[in-house]
């Protein structure tokens, strides 16, 4: 893509009514626009992160045999009655719209799946059934004052799954759980699979995936070797300093975000929805039931709360908007040329490029927001560096530079 | 994709709450799932459709320069009030929610883009910008009773276009016409470029791309040669039967649905809105602007109004869920090898395949279904085929059946 052609321009100066670090970074940087609190637009830079990261998750969701849907944002009243959740709970922070009669915007789709499931579902031979969808979610946020890590209108996936006994289901449990890892290390994120409360949604013990950050809102008791986590929420008298409960280790106590959660949901809502099935024995069960969630946006806002310096952000490799930013420092016809060429090159090659083709900007201008927008490899096409038909190419996590020649870039930045 | 997982079942009987075509053969098919009113979830055969089409006009939108965006459902009052559109025209099929203060759900994105375009550009050397997104819109809708042809939450491709001339803007409106054309004929439809009014939009002419069917709500005015098309509503005295006003031809008359639709919009909003640039003669002047929709889930539904028989769904190749549909019929263990065998193979080859390996439907359920389906091509294995190590080909849109041998069948379907 050219730089010139971009629509958002850097601005120096931070946004005045955004406290947090990755909506003053994201925001600064082109990425997101906002358009009021808690809902953002995803400018070119950002929609292709957020796509980056919706389809990492598409990927590793797939690969544990989940389903892809699209369930409606609307949501009818009468089913969310029969769960007693139209009202109270996290009925009270759904949006409502009227139209004849009401109209809920979905905050969470427990119940409009489990209609569609007791629709098709009537056997134990019909399970089990792993269901995803990729979507924008509603939910009313008093407090939405942090970027992209609280929203009220924001991107989720949620898988729901539906098993005939609850060992099946507690074996695809732990393999989601190994698929959330997954996820969040591909997005540059170590995560800490974290003992929480269920909420709403369920009264047994849930899981949440943290990754340890200031900008954080939640507060975890982890082991540092990855023996055990638990929210500060439901810690008890457990503290940091104390031994962890699995190893020898000094659990520690740390600020962190929430970006994925998993839910055992038990027999909740199939009972209350009547979503049966017919087992083996010929006896009707109720289906059992979880539910697993990962916000693309509250992500992406994550990466940049942990993966910034003073200058900008430093996307990890995989969700980064590009893979590199090319650099044209001059405007004499033989760097333009040479740019264009590598520009071309590295496209061909299937390697994705912010050329920065711009006339009026210095140097100084350039590298500045090079920093800020954060791609991983700089590589830099002057007057200078062709004269040694090379390119100086940069890592933007670390500090030192180096000139290779021009033929051979593709191969360092891949 | 093993049919035996898969959600959603095949009904023999039409849903009796849906009169359109494409409701009935969707539904029946598995492909889609009424919530209310105008509102489909889409199951995993539905979404696979809607992700290609989709898919295919991002592409094209990409080839005519245009880069990707999402923007917000939610709408803030105060810039629809600048146009005046708050109440009144499309403000009244607006749904709205309440909050702290009010937020309308985004029927159209006129106010919210020109916004973003009046805070990034400022000059003639920022345009012209070419700026799409495809999200979900909603739109009140007294008559949401034609299945994915009409709906109250729809699938939407938008492209703006800012300008900083009106000739670089007629131009991009050739440009994006022609690709529109593209787009429809990748789908599998032939649609007439029509004149017709600018309705709430623009007092100039627009256009709207038909599609002629049955089932369509709209009649359009045409030259069977492709040189003239206008829409009944806007046709005055012109009826078929008189002539062609570019040619010889005799006009015909027919209902269509339209599909997608090109707006000049002028400086309508550049001049309410105060998205001003500063030119190369020093002058601020409006914003040029186009727009240019296209509806996702209303193509798939004229798809399925256009391309079907008396027994289901007849896809064209491109947007079909599925490029072959292997069937398995008897359940020895060579048989479903041979299946098993043929399934992996054509995955390898990259040829997407939904295998039907389910073991307790009869040979005629399962062509019976397939039918409904309608993937393009048919491939049985059975005991009869192997002894000739051979699978029986058929396309869904023709009689002839063929046996090519099990390693060749890759050629043929692809």
């Amino acid at each position: 893509m050219l730089q010139s052609e971009l629509l958002a321009k850097v601005s120096k100066e931070a946004p005045k009514d955004e406290k947090s670090v990755n909506a003053q970074f994201l925001t600064r940087a082109g990425f997101i626009y906002k358009e009021m609190a808690g809902a953002y637009t995803y400018l070119p830079l950002g929609f292709r992160v957020l796509r980056k990261i919706e389809n990492i998750i598409r990927e590793e969701m797939e690969n544990i045999g989940g389903k892809e849907i699209l369930m409606t944002i609307f949501q009818p009243k009468s089913l969310w009655e029969e769960t007693g959740r139209w009202s109270g709970g996290v009925g009270d922070i759904m949006y409502k719209c009227d139209d004849e009669g009401e109209i809920g915007l979905g905050p969470t789709h427990e119940e409009m799946l489990t209609d569609i499931v007791r629709h098709y579902v009537s056997s134990y031979r019909d399970l089990p059934q792993y269901i995803f969808q990729i979507q924008t979610k509603f939910r009313k946020e008093l407090r939405a004052k942090s970027g992209l890590l609280r929203g009220r209108e924001f991107s989720m996936k949620d898988l729901y799954s539906f098993h005939a006994t609850k060992e099946d289901f507690l074996k695809y449990y732990k393999r989601a759980a190994a698929a959330y890892v997954k996820v969040f290390k591909r997005c540059g994120l170590s995560s800490l699979m974290t003992e929480a409360s269920g909420g709403d949604f369920t009264k047994d013990f849930t899981h949440e995936f943290q990754v340890l950050a200031p900008g954080g809102e939640d507060t975890v008791i982890y082991c540092p070797k990855g023996h055990f986590s638990r929210n500060k929420e439901i810690a008890g008298d457990l503290r940091g300093g104390q031994k962890c409960p699995q190893c020898t280790e000094t659990l520690k106590e740390a600020k962190s975000i929430e970006v994925g959660n998993i839910f055992p949901l038990g027999e909740k809502y199939s009972e209350a929805m009547k979503a049966y099935f017919v087992d083996k024995d010929g006896q009707r069960k109720p289906i059992i039931m979880g539910c697993y969630g990962i916000g693309p946006s509250r992500t992406m806002g994550a990466i940049v709360e942990i993966h910034h310096d003073e200058r900008g952000i430093i996307w990890p490799k995989e969700v980064a908007p590009f893979r590199v930013h090319l650099i044209q420092i001059g405007k004499e016809k033989r760097v333009a040329k040479a740019a264009k060429d590598l520009y071309r090159s590295l496209q061909k090659q299937n390697i994705e490029v912010l050329y920065d083709d711009r006339e009026d900007k210095t140097p100084g201008e350039k590298f500045a927001e090079a920093d800020l927008i954060g791609i991983p490899w700089r590589a830099v096409i002057s007057e200078k560096t062709i004269k040694k038909n090379s390119v100086e190419l940069k890592e933007r996590s670390k500090k030192s530079l180096r000139l290779v020649k021009i033929n051979q870039a593709a191969k360092y930045v891949k």
